[in-house]
């Protein structure tokens, strides 16, 4: 069997204990508020923050089922983001179902996505269970907590940044650092904490996770403008109408004459603007360079992820090639 | 001095010590973000919650200074609930300052909201640079878990009630014991677990704390009904506006004939009604008794809490004495 899909198979395997202990944590009442917590959960998920917690503890010589409750709390503290992103985003659908606010209203979503957050802390305490020692666990919920701190900035970032008057590709870098990478980066950093690693692996794997991270997310702008509707789980132009500022976006303003420029602006972020001038939008960006660009940054950030993983030092070597493969996969083309 | 002069005194020198605390915890980038989630916390307030975790700690033979990780942790998880509530209670006022919502909008208040939630766990991690070992913080952070996650089942509870057909006093009961009480309790808890308190002594003032909890919520429903609008900071009647279901609405609403009750179900929540409507609708449910009840009702809890208060078991005798008063403060008339 091949690295791929020995990984497929492994992040399936991984994926369903996750569920079953998330499901067997997060319970109780009232049921509504519940079951809107659950929603994107059971609605599947590539569940890839949780395989990077997972591969990380073993990595670095810990068990599967130590690392459990974190891959959990990482997963759950993930949906809580989603949710509320959705809220601001305007976003419907999500995963292929609707969105949390569409199906129980803002009010219910906002308290969905606050009890979620809390039960990410409840997940991750269950490791106490399993005989991690405290001082592992609160290292680990100190890790989570900072997770959780970056993120809300870079969400803030990623809502300010179309009010910035000339964004620059920094301030994008900035933003999906703290908004997408820093919770990869934390996921494998709780791996390593919960198996005992020494600072230095996990500095490693922290920024190993990083540059991956960044890279992920600059091929999900890309995919997000050239990408198929059915792999996205969400309608096409849904960045150009919401008016992100997504990578290639902030190249072409930066990088075209002031005519198209205008018209850019005009149309990024408009709601009622047809189907004809989002495509117009999409023609200026790709016209401007901004695909070539956007690829070449990826790749500088996918090369330094490989070459800082060659510098990490595994324990457990069978984990480490499923590693390298899962950042492989987070880190290729995939359009 | 009396006993409620020296309280009020050492209230003021505690809110100091934790306000630079937090302040000094919660720092970071972009600025816009941090100033919307610290905008409740510079306005004032009473700083209840933080007392009861130092002077919980100070009973049971801990110091000040180990609480004060926790009693900035259960404010600022205070100060976190108080940012959603209130974009989901449309309030425009609290603290006698704009909302958050209102001054940086829904969608920066969400986000303000969940940063903070988040500095909640930093704040109380603090405790392990102070000494406090590992154990007693897992075992605090699991008590702040429990408490965010009880918080929000009330919250969502809190919304469902108008929704009920035939709501009884039992559910409000629920409503605030999750929504207002048990963040009371907890608060006790953590600073009884930060001092190393017997399980039996944490149970003890969690027990006090959730009747003292009841009873303060119940008098807050009466206030918001028959109180000064300068006091409230914000506006009388804005409880009937919004539709809350406070223990006054639901003991009238099963209380009154059915032509009242068609009448309180057509201004309750309508936030087209006139001023001369709400009054109408305070009329009603004055004279129906509910006044009475909720203070008789209120009264009950008190006097629970003032019974097992007798049965604690003080180290510290001059926090137990201070703590007593604290509780007859909550549960005592304002109007």
């Amino acid at each position: 069997m091949c690295l791929a899909m020995e990984l497929l198979k492994y992040a399936e395997e991984v994926g369903k204990e996750v569920e079953e202990f998330i499901y067997n944590v997060i319970k109780g009442e009232p049921w509504k508020v519940y079951e809107a917590s659950l929603h994107y959960i059971k609605a599947g998920g590539k569940r890839l923050r949780p395989l990077v917690v997972i591969l990380a503890s073993r990595i670095a010589g810990g068990s599967e089922e130590i690392a459990i409750p974190g891959a959990a709390a990482v997963e759950v503290l993930h949906t809580f983001t989603l949710i509320h992103d959705d809220i601001i985003d305007k976003d419907e659908l999500r995963r292929g179902v609707p969105t949390v606010h569409k199906l129980w209203g803002t009010d219910m979503a906002i308290i969905a996505g606050d009890l979620l957050f809390a039960y990410a802390y409840k997940c991750l305490l269950k490791a106490l269970e399993l005989g991690v020692s405290s001082d592992r666990v609160a290292k680990a919920i100190e890790a989570l907590t900072d997770a959780a701190i970056t993120v809300a900035e870079g969400q803030a970032l990623d809502m300010m940044l179309p009010e910035v008057r000339e964004a620059r590709v920094e301030d994008y870098i900035t933003m999906v650092s703290k908004k997408t990478a820093a919770l990869f980066a934390y996921s494998a950093k709780i791996g390593g904490i919960l198996a005992g690693a020494p600072e230095e692996f996990l500095l490693n794997i922290f920024n190993i996770m990083m540059n991956a991270g960044v890279a992920f997310q600059i091929r999900d702008d890309i995919l997000g403008l050239v990408g198929d509707e059915k792999v996205l789980g969400k309608p096409v132009y849904s960045d150009l109408r919401e008016g992100k500022r997504t990578v290639l976006v902030i190249y072409a303003l930066n990088n075209v004459n002031l005519e198209k420029k205008a018209k850019l602006l005009k149309i990024l972020g408009n709601r009622n603007a047809s189907l004809d001038e989002f495509k117009e939008a999409a023609k200026i960006i790709l016209e401007s360079g901004a695909l070539e660009y956007s690829e070449s940054l990826a790749e500088m950030y996918a090369t330094r992820a490989l070459e800082l993983l060659n510098e990490l030092k595994p324990v457990n070597v069978e984990a480490f090639d499923m590693f390298k493969e899962l950042i492989r996969f987070m880190i290729k083309r995939r359009y």
